[in-house]
């Protein structure tokens, strides 16, 4: 029985730990790296920036001091952004309880290792039970008890379990893998094809349009999944299909609205600015993905596109005529390799 | 060299063939079995009943007469309702000219036979040079000329080939298969799980859900699709995923619509009769699969869980809460079989 959780991070996805946690009966600390922003919840007792309108779990202790909010936590959940990952890590190091089961709920790559938030957890904090829960997971939605599913994976079948039961409530149905690097890439390389959807949107070229986009998107996800180690038919999965379907299609998915945006004509520093504190994944996911190609040989011709339009000023009409036009005979010409 | 072109049926998907043909050059008679219709589209230029808002293509013969219709072809679209596609065929037999290619784009399967359109083609009208088209095809889009993708297949590698010289141009790309089965079964089962996308709507439950259900659908799609034949790669191509995520997130699609107003609470007699003439192909589809499910011995909860809601009056909230509480505890549970 889960007694003690800490939550790494004050985004929607820590928050929505906090609720689902709580809803099985955890005491639980959030650390916050933010002291207004830690005052703010504490005071109104909801997180006004990441996911207004929800209260948050009676009982949660929030803290900027990372021992307070990890102080006898046999769980812990890592939810901050991948490019404040090991910066947050190293910072609160000490206070990472040894004997706990961590959770990565983090979709991302980390931009300058290329490696994927379990391993930047790993070699931060050393060897310790781990877990990354990935999956079509829109905060608001779940936050709401809207019905929803997700994946936790882990190489070790008894942590996997244990995060489950941590997560489980009858509105969020938890599934185990033993995938941890396809589930963990899945939810990461989703974000690339979700702005290339949004520009498809942004730039109104309607749904046949995008759901040309999202199939190849998933070969191409599937593909370097593939050269990574994962298992092909994760991909196909919640955490791969199913978070990319999300994701594509939600006005909620702040990488589909990068998209939209670039597509209707804002420069990205433009959409960024507005977007303050709020991170779209999928742009640095990007950069690495297009790292990740390289290295491994991979066809990638999506994650290239929004690459060049993202940080070479192609124009998004451009690529997307580019992606159109490819030349393929044969289907499975583009699904195989 | 595409000379002359018959269209069977004056539907959405045969009006939007005649465009794509005739940009090609291609001559094109228009086969409608109504005469209202027929002399209503010929005297305003427009299918105003099923695509209104596009010109017809300059030249198209349209004619009540299948013989007059078909005269020269060398190339024939069949493009009538699966439930009417028998009946047509039986009439108009002798007007079908032998050394044509035939191309099905019907998205169904024949409720009494539980055969697939092309296998009721070859019954009627014996061995033909055959092909199927499909995928993400919103008629709309195509007409208003923004870039879409499509598969054919046939067993015969030639003949696809002529069907895909004679649909692509360069805002429609069409790719060839030769898993016919596969390319058409797609078509016809996604039908299932957009009226369950569209319940889950209609239910408002969020887009967290719709993904799972797109996710656990195309895995049920694809194992009835193996069981009889398929290839399962084919299920995550253009005519299975592909066809799926447009369909599911589209309010063009009209299977789409009738599971949203049952979600809403309308009865399937009151929302089949303001829909008209107008076909959603998923109802009959849904009583084909089961019965197909039956034979091969086959899961398939979503589709049964529309089955129940569609015709034996099952609450939707039920169905949808049935489907979101099945047990499952790896994911890869439901993956295999």
């Amino acid at each position: 029985m889960l007694q003690q959780a800490a939550i790494i991070g004050d985004g929607a996805m820590g928050t929505v730990s906090a609720m689902l946690l709580s809803a099985n009966g955890a005491r639980i600390g959030l650390w916050s790296a933010f002291q207004e922003h830690a005052d703010d919840m504490s005071r109104t007792g909801e997180n006004k920036r990441f996911l207004p309108g929800f209260p948050l779990p009676k009982g949660l202790r929030i803290s900027t001091d990372a021992a307070e909010a990890t102080e006898g936590a046999d769980l812990v959940i890592i939810a901050v952004p991948s490019r404040h990952l090991r910066g947050v890590l190293e910072r609160i190091k000490a206070a990472l309880p040894e004997r706990a089961v961590y959770i990565s709920v983090i979709k991302g790559i980390e931009a300058a290792s290329l490696l994927r938030p379990s391993e930047v957890i790993r070699e931060v904090a050393g060897d310790r039970r781990l877990a990354v829960l990935s999956g079509p997971c829109l905060a608001r939605e779940i936050a709401a008890r809207l019905p929803a599913t997700a994946v936790v994976a882990s190489p070790d079948a008894e942590t996997a379990r244990i995060a489950r039961d941590a997560f489980a409530t009858p509105w969020f149905r938890v599934y185990t893998s033993e995938d941890h690097v396809g589930v963990e890439l899945g939810g990461a390389l989703k974000n690339i094809i979700a702005i290339a959807a949004g520009i498809c949107d942004g730039l109104e070229l309607g749904n046949n349009a995008k759901a040309a986009l999202v199939t190849r998107g998933l070969v191409e996800m599937t593909r370097l999944g593939a050269a990574m180690g994962a298992r092909r038919e994760t991909f196909g999965g919640l955490a791969g299909l199913g978070d990319l379907v999300t994701t594509c299609t939600s006005d909620l998915s702040r990488n589909h609205y990068v998209g939209k945006e670039i597509g209707r004509g804002r420069s990205l520093e433009d959409i960024r600015e507005t977007m303050g504190r709020v991170e779209a994944e999928g742009i640095e996911t990007t950069r690495s993905a297009v790292a990740l190609a390289d290295r491994h040989g991979i066809e990638m011709p999506i994650t290239r596109e929004v690459y060049a339009v993202l940080f070479h000023d192609k124009p998004a009409p451009d690529a997307l005529a580019d992606l159109m036009s490819r030349s393929l005979k044969k289907e499975s010409d583009g699904l195989t390799g």
